[in-house]
């Protein structure tokens, strides 16, 4: 009895990450109660985003610039920092502790998942490392498929004539990049070691 | 770092009941990682919803039919029920235990948020007390302003030729309509009392 384009337009949103029902109901009672102020805003918004920003094929990160701004950015010092998602890249950049470029797998090598090395982009990391970067960082998670995943790109870098580190220090058993607070990741960043 | 499109998309975002920029960020990453299954029809539905959907000018609930197709709904009993909000109202459509039309007040006098009789729609409620209406409802939060703003429509419609009651039992003290569960929704419909 919401009418159908209602019940619809809930129906989506309830299953975005961190919705439910009743929180989906919430938040399209209000974008219909202020169209003005909140819902054409939004719709402008996801429609700007949709048309106009892509994954970098550089890094895997969004941008609506392509390659994107930070691999555009000449001053980005030559280290690529690898990460999993594009929300941990988001979580260095914050951290405003890091100046180098990245690189978004978008995914962990996982036997489970069978996620293998092709899915994760591997091969376009190895494509960068043309001398002119100094160092890859990998700053994964530090759970199973993380360390994995690390201990795999560290064997495969090795004959890249790159020196290949990881964030050693700070990163929670268990935890991912994206919550870390700014100290603990320039702290990890700051003591990061010799991967291997 | 994220681009002025992404940025100003999270900020939209953060911005809605029950999210904040985390939230947020992870809604927009998962909207750009599935554009066709998910941000694509997500944008058509709040068009759609947009474009179509309005305030009943009757009732004050949201269709895309105007009349609404409760108030259009020749089957409803001749009953109204008064509700602070449009969620109030879906929570009892979702309990299916009441069959008449309703009110929606948009709100509850209140002395400290300025709300007096005329921003409620009041007098559209008693001029749809043409005669036919057998009984007004008030289905109104156990709060202050609730009671007060049911007190104030007990006397207002005591002249109205109409029977007026209210949810008498299971509104928890200080609780709202919206969040009641179907068995206590029932509950309280069933033991209605007169009002004043
Ligand atoms: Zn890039
Ligand atoms: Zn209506």
């Amino acid at each position: 009895m919401m009418g159908p384009e209602i019940e619809r337009l809930v129906g989506l949103m309830a299953r975005l990450p961190g919705l439910g029902p009743r929180s989906a109901r919430r938040i399209v009672l209000r974008l219909m109660a202020e169209r003005e102020q909140r819902l054409l805003p939004l719709i402008a918004a996801l429609d700007a985003a949709c048309q106009r920003v892509a994954v970098c094929p550089t890094c895997g990160g969004l941008d609506s610039q392509q390659p994107c701004m930070i691999c555009a950015d000449a001053a980005r010092e030559p280290l690529i920092c690898v990460v999993e998602t594009v929300a941990d890249q988001w979580a260095l950049e914050r951290a405003a502790v890091y100046r180098g470029r990245y690189h978004v797998l978008g995914g962990l090598l996982s036997a489970i998942a069978g996620h293998g090395p092709e899915d994760l982009g591997i091969d376009r990391l190895v494509a960068r490392l043309d001398g002119s970067v100094r160092e890859v960082i990998l700053a994964l998670p530090a759970t199973v498929d993380g360390q994995a995943t690390a201990h795999y790109l560290t064997e495969r870098l090795a004959t890249c004539g790159v020196s290949v580190t990881r964030l050693a220090q700070g990163v929670p058993v268990g935890g991912s990049i994206e919550i870390l607070d700014e100290g603990t990741l320039a702290l990890a960043l700051s003591a990061r070691r010799a991967a291997g």
